[in-house]
């Protein structure tokens, strides 16, 4: 059979080949800007061609810092088009974080986003790597000549804007960067290559999955810079979807806006974002008439959230789970619920595979119905972390996910905490996660986390540190009163702390290194 | 990225873990027969191991001659999973030709279905490459020693059948070998790859497209040895949908039992089946209530048949187009039918590029609403023919289909003639199908053909051949004045024959080689 390279600008050569005319938007102040696949394809090709007139080689990397927008869009194929790696980077980090991040990543092109000129200054300042800053969505360059310049992307396009020949390059040569949370250690940079990427989109438009079509229009709420915004962009390209980017506002009143403007079918996000939709509608009283579905992500998402989800909006939820180590996409559960079907996080569309573990790496028995180390193996799962000599997986090929986590019969995941959150206790396993679910149920906690902490006799025991809702006290012996009788009792916290607000890291989930370190000494 | 071949036996190992207890149903004299996902592969890995106790090694050839049953299924995997590539054989074939095909594959082994123990027998009398016959849907074996002993598939497992671990070999090992039809030409074979039929399986799975679900049952009425029955073995086990195998018969009673009996949803084959299907219900009243899309291959169908079909089964027809080369999907129109929109062939997924050329070669400088010579290049498209040494692209790597094509604005493909079928007279091009197409609508007619006859002044003339309909008799001056007017006068044909049987080849089309053989001299 023929060699045919499985590269992701195959999937923008073919939107603006075959849906030339289907819109990709990006939300405006005044009015949305709008751009057929054909148009964005031809700046994306001249990007292309101006990133390797500045001297940038197959391999390099490129960092952007911007949010949802058809720029960053084209900055996407420009880049990995002809080979050069995007490393997308969460405007939200602190200086520091990125500085070491773009600092490991050696990229030597920062791109910025709206509003966020200063940022990549400051950056440049403290990263000697980036030899050139480049801003668009609008923004203007503040001085277009220097020994490490800046400069407008229409400016670079007009300057240097000449198209280049797209893909011929081998299928495993990487095509992007992301760089873990590090909510329990330091970040990780995965590298995707075009072939991981390539079949994790083909993996996801299973009509079990995300089952995209090109009468869809699909709200991409998840940001760029995390996880390959769940692989949207390529999907919604490789079938020709219209594409609704909402820029750096995802606030409910500009969400309703643009799903009603533009017909939005499909919306992925967290669901704190469907939940500030929520807010505003029952506020205005509005509708999204068009909309179908909410593919939603992460894990522990009660029921009766999603409930208030697919009530409020009219559509069906799709809950799914995923990470940056998997391209992102692990499970997600099908378009169509069958009623009483369990949700939890779906399950595994063909090309990831999956077993559970104890905790001494042995595959258990059992691979049903009971809680264990989950580890995958896919054609999208990580190898080895970016610049790590060593490889990320197991004697028998498996990556660890880090999650504890349950299949039932029919194959739905569920997540039941992270293994590394686990306190040793005696000898014996501690879940804080199951606490966290107890108490985080409770009318006056907000936030609720529970660590261990080092103990002599026992190794370690938990504390648990609880951010009361606004206007509410937590009283302890009510917290311990809510566990008693469904936890075991030596699991009971030693120690209940209340705390003004919660550390959390730049995805918003707590900060449980941070929790450590303050309270995690004997 | 992490290294993880893309091969076939995934999607059986994916179905068995996930979806094990979905049937495979095989149609049955008295009782259909069936067997779990997860059975049927413990049957399978176990018949790798018999094939391997054989000697057979990884890249030899095993054919099989066999209907659509499980135990066919289970060959294909057993062998595939191993690294053995099954070589599928059309029971319909002459022996010459079957002779032909299993000695230039040198096939090792020759599994057959039921009733096809005797031709089995005559095959390995002319072959003296194969040294095992096994039989198998519940055909006995007559002897179970001699030089070249023949045994049941059942006696096979139950004497050596230990169970074999699958892949872990590159995923360009060949998985498949099918033999073209050869209507305009010798036979060649196509080595399909594990990589080539996974990654066209993802492909077919898109919404837009198959969009087959683990709620599906698919009943798959295209034959196993025609082009992998369009690749639903691996389609449907990738998904865990239920497969309805309906064995040697297809009459319209006894499909029409199976999709009631097993709450059939999506039934694929070429509309022949279907118009038999509809006549046995209009004869006994009965209806097809579960069914819900009918998808059908082959180029020509006419609209109003497809709507026929679409009010008596009250189903959606997907129309599509595909080729042994392309492993074998092309095009498809999507499930939801836009209503007024083109049908066609439908569109090409991802992972397809086609392109339209002139008969020089030069690429058409309008792609659009333009008839040209249709070229195509992908991930699942053939390089060259099973034991050339010559490639079968040209030399900018795209391989030509032999098709004349159209392609709308939308990007829906009209088929319209085989380019190898065109008449060159006086320097210009007649295409013959516009005249079958014109003529086969008379209703007097029923099978229609035109060729080129050799002529001294013109170069070629065309000549056409029509098998009337029963009980009718064509008269050759309304033949010609239904075509004046809709194609040019020096297009008419110089000569109209009556045939009492048109030629048709193993595949049921016309077998225009042997008309020319006939008709084409001077």
């Amino acid at each position: 059979m023929q060699a045919y390279g499985l590269t992701v600008d195959r999937f923008l050569d073919h939107a603006a080949r075959w849906h030339g005319q289907v819109p990709v938007v990006t939300a405006g102040q005044g009015e949305d800007a709008v751009i057929g696949y054909a148009a964005l394809k031809d700046r994306a090709e001249r990007l292309s061609g101006a990133f390797l007139d500045m001297g940038l080689v197959p391999g390099d990397r490129l960092a952007t810092l911007a949010w949802n927008t058809r720029h960053h869009v084209e900055v996407w194929y420009g880049a990995m088009g002809v080979g050069i790696v995007c490393h997308t980077l969460n405007p939200r980090l602190t200086v520091a974080h990125l500085t070491a991040m773009i600092t490991e990543a050696e990229d030597r092109v920062l791109i910025v986003g709206q509003g966020l000129g200063d940022l990549g200054r400051e950056l440049m300042a403290a990263c000697p790597c980036i030899e050139k800053l480049i801003l668009m969505d609008g923004d203007a360059a503040k001085m277009e000549t220097g020994a490490r310049p800046e400069i407008e992307i229409e400016a670079l396009l007009a300057q240097s804007g000449r198209p280049a020949t797209w893909g011929g390059f081998d299928e495993n040569a990487p095509a992007g960067l992301c760089f873990t949370s590090g909510t329990t250690g330091a970040p990780k940079g995965v590298l995707y290559s075009h072939r991981a990427n390539y079949l994790s989109t083909l993996r996801c438009l299973q009509a079990d999955a995300l089952a995209l079509t090109g009468s869809d229009a699909v709200l991409v709420a998840v940001p760029m810079f995390h996880a390959n915004a769940w692989g949207l962009p390529f999907a919604a390209a490789a079938v020709g979807a219209t594409m609704v980017l909402p820029g750096r506002v995802t606030d409910g009143k500009s969400l309703a806006r643009l799903i009603n403007a533009h017909g939005v079918t499909v919306a992925m996000g967290v669901p704190t974002v469907w939940l500030g939709l929520i807010d505003y509608l029952d506020a205005s009283g509005e509708e999204t008439p068009t909309l179908e579905r909410v593919v939603v992500g992460g894990s522990g998402i009660a029921d009766a959230l999603l409930k208030r989800i697919e009530d409020r909006l009219g559509a069906t939820v799709q809950t799914s789970w995923g990470m940056t180590e998997l391209s992102p996409m692990g499970t997600i559960s099908p378009p169509a619920r069958t009623p009483g079907a369990a949700r939890a996080s779906g399950r595994a569309p063909v090309g990831l595979d999956m077993q559970l573990f104890d905790a001494n790496g042995v595959a258990l028995p059992e691979q049903r119905n009971v809680v264990g180390h989950l580890k995958v193996r896919g054609h999208s799962v990580v190898e080895r972390y970016y610049g790590h000599e060593e490889t990320a997986l197991d004697a028998g090929g498996w990556f660890d996910t880090g999650d504890l986590a349950e299949i039932d019969d029919a194959g739905n995941l569920t997540l039941s905490g992270r293994s590394k959150d686990l306190i040793k206790s005696g000898g014996e396993w501690i879940n804080p996660a199951e606490m966290e679910s107890i108490v985080g149920a409770m009318p006056s906690v907000g936030l609720v986390a529970v660590i261990g902490r080092f103990d002599a006799r026992w190794g370690e025991r938990p504390v648990m540190v609880i951010e009361p809702r606004q206007g509410h006290a937590v009283n302890d012996n009510e917290v311990l009163a809510a566990l008693r009788g469904k936890v075991a009792d030596w699991w009971l916290p030693d120690r209940i702390v209340s705390v003004e607000t919660m550390p959390l890291a730049a995805t918003g989930k707590i900060n449980k290194t941070q929790l450590r370190a303050t309270y995690g000494a004997a």
